[in-house]
């Protein structure tokens, strides 16, 4: 590639892997074609607040347009791509819409897995798109408003029941925010029921929370869910799933609903490459994070699984996911300049952090710990500073403040039709621990 | 009813009207049961913001039970009546849910009314609902995304070509609202397209807009409208709607998204309890708001007819609602103390006011007019101030503060699946003209 002429960069997901690489290629001779079948960047990490009411869809997403309008070397296309030529190198997406690349660049994310069981998915939706949110805030504040009409004692049990299977950040943060909801957000509000009697479970079939942070986070993360009257189950694993509750081999929990946190699976586009690709889905890449064989193509955060120079796995979250946009997105930059490309990619792990409902949170950040109130002004703090624009930190700031003074959720909306069931398609990827410190 | 005994009021709709209703009733002998198919009231007049992507839904919308959790005599079910036995005195809600009144209050709104072309809804939706609002989001920005992507130059015409049908209040501050999204929020975004060469019309069928106001102002309102570049087209029937454009007779307009602000119909509720209707469906109500030949069954905002007093007919807007609703409910207070019933309901005009787009409005207060800058400014001090709540009126203000001086829009999300066509079941009464000065 002459530096004369522009490398052309295709990159497939807004998420934040992919904007990163968009950004770190803001100055090189390079034309960027940023792909993604939704028009806004998600900040996945406060996901949970839109689904449990706390934070409206507008606060945690913007439109990747905005994002890039100053940057006049990239071009962002809202579609889906539905294939990629890698002899010819282009990329489809849709009808006659095909885009030639002189390098790619996979930042697709992954998808709940349910192991096999899909059919468990319209019962037991994950948490991944806005839509994700919404469908499970109408379920939630629907089994409320069900729960006053009843006259059936067991059946309103059944509805102020609700599960969450999977112990890792996502189900913790959830579990919690759903402790609040009902304890502090509804009550006073209904005649006839107390949201306070909801029972809210969360299911892990491993021994302990939070399996990826240190043994003694994850003691006290189960301390304080325990402490808000949150039931928590490990050891146990869900062997059904239905309309009206879950089997975990003898035992079966009632519940009217049930959210989906145990597993994740990268999105398919490993496949059309033919890529080499771990149990879950993962494409294998080599230490410059380009696909084995083929080096104008590269694979980045959920959608890859790399060992680090230093020979340990790169987590699945936000931070990993920005690190590697950021690497790929600099080589490409030096490749277009016709400079020397940079060392094998390093992970900086600074941390790891996760929030259990009101003024409580456990935070690893190296030797440090910080845990209680502590651990969740430094969580928020931190959540606000990464949310991306001047206008949503403003936003979420009063948001939290106003909930945290008034007990009050400001986005406490039943809209949309009935339920209709999880999401199996591709998203930008997951995001969960500390970016830095 | 003796005194001691307390009156069982049931309000069907949590509009404007069912809300003054039961607030009137707070300290009198009364149960109150309040329902509503959905878990929010709605301040529709700032509906058309959702729409174009200014708002957020959360903004604009309050669960009920939040604004009832203390006033303990009220009731609220989510639930969707479907149907009214005035002989057992009961209304019915979903198998099952019965609910027994002394006096029935009907506030279930309107919808919008196709005038027997209900083969438009799908292609040409309303506005009054929030998924109505966040359907019309969705048409809008996807068009320009997919004018982005398209490499046909026609085809990029008709979908940068938006029309809006009806030119009353909702349809000149819609028009106005798109205007600015096109022209303000979206240039520099996009790498292909100019959005500011969007195509906006606007038809009415009469000779002039904005028909209920002072002629002087709908004049200066096609000015205002003309200069942001709409274009508007009165005197022009609309004889047929497709997907890919309106016909006018002889003229063709290719258009990708239509909205239909044009009419409007009651809620199908005086045809349940066989009252005598208008031809738009609103009860003919005596001067008291009930029902002829039923001293127990009221109907008030939208779902009523009323000529007041003074022999004027009852314009369908939000204050002429909330005086109904006020009016039903110091009846209904007094009759359950077992005290003389109020003289005969006389509605009180206040003013009326409509927004054209950044710094326009018009506003008629009587003999006071007000126009340009200074109507702006006084219409949006006016719907912030009757936002319910404090919180709502913090960010709202905030947002348009931010919107007024970036030129940005907070809530530009293209969320839910493909756009589905109209919504046509009965909603809570449409809002427009000023509540008081």
């Amino acid at each position: 590639m002459s530096a004369s002429t522009p490398l052309r960069v295709v990159i497939i997901g807004a998420g934040f892997g992919g904007l990163e690489a968009a950004r770190a290629l803001a100055r090189a001779p390079a034309e960027v074609t940023l792909i993604d079948r939704h028009n806004h960047h998600l900040f996945q990490p406060l996901l949970y607040q839109v689904a449990t009411a706390a934070l409206s869809p507008g606060d945690i997403a913007w439109p990747v347009r905005t994002i890039f309008r100053r940057q006049r070397n990239v071009r962002v296309m809202m579609a889906e791509v539905t294939g990629i030529d890698t002899a010819a190198r282009e990329v489809s997406a849709g009808p006659g819409l095909r885009v030639p690349y002189d390098a790619l660049v996979l930042a697709t994310g992954a998808t709940h897995s349910y192991f096999g069981r899909d059919d468990w998915a319209p019962v037991a939706p994950g948490l991944k798109t806005i839509e994700d949110a919404t469908d499970i805030r109408r379920r939630l504040l629907l089994a409320f408003e069900r729960a006053e009409l009843t006259e059936d004692e067991a059946e309103r049990r059944r509805l102020l029941t609700f599960a969450v299977i999977g112990g890792g950040p996502t189900g913790v943060e959830l579990a919690g925010a759903m402790a609040e909801l009902a304890r502090h957000a509804m009550p006073r509000e209904f005649r006839r029921i107390d949201p306070a009697m909801a029972r809210i479970v969360l299911i892990e079939a491993g021994p302990r929370l939070l399996p990826s942070f240190p043994e003694e986070l994850g003691a006290k993360a189960r301390q304080s869910l325990e402490r808000m009257g949150v039931q928590v189950l490990t050891g146990l694993r869900v062997t059904g799933c239905d309309a009206t509750g879950i089997d975990c081999g003898e035992e079966r929990i009632a519940a009217s609903t049930i959210v989906w946190a145990a597993g994740v699976v990268a999105s398919p586009v490993g496949a059309w490459i033919g890529a080499e690709r771990d149990r879950a889905g993962r494409i294998k890449v080599g230490p410059d994070l380009s696909v084995p064989g083929r080096g104008d193509i590269f694979a980045l955060g959920d959608t890859a699984t790399v060992t680090d120079a230093k020979g340990r796995p790169v987590p699945g979250n936000a931070p990993a996911a920005k690190q590697m946009g950021q690497y790929v997105g600099r080589l490409l930059a030096a490749r277009a300049a016709g400079q020397a490309e940079p060392a094998p990619f390093r992970y900086r792990h600074h941390g790891d952090l996760a929030t259990i409902g009101r003024r409580s949170a456990v935070v690893e950040l190296g030797r440090i710990r910080l845990t209680g109130l502590v651990g969740w002004w430094f969580w928020g703090l931190a959540h606000v500073w990464y949310l991306i624009g001047f206008r949503s930190r403003v936003v979420v700031s009063f948001e939290w403040l106003w909930s945290y003074l008034t007990f009050q959720r400001g986005a406490r909306l039943i809209t949309g039709r009935e339920p209709k069931g999880g999401n199996a398609t591709p998203v930008p990827g997951q995001a969960r621990a500390l970016e830095k410190v």
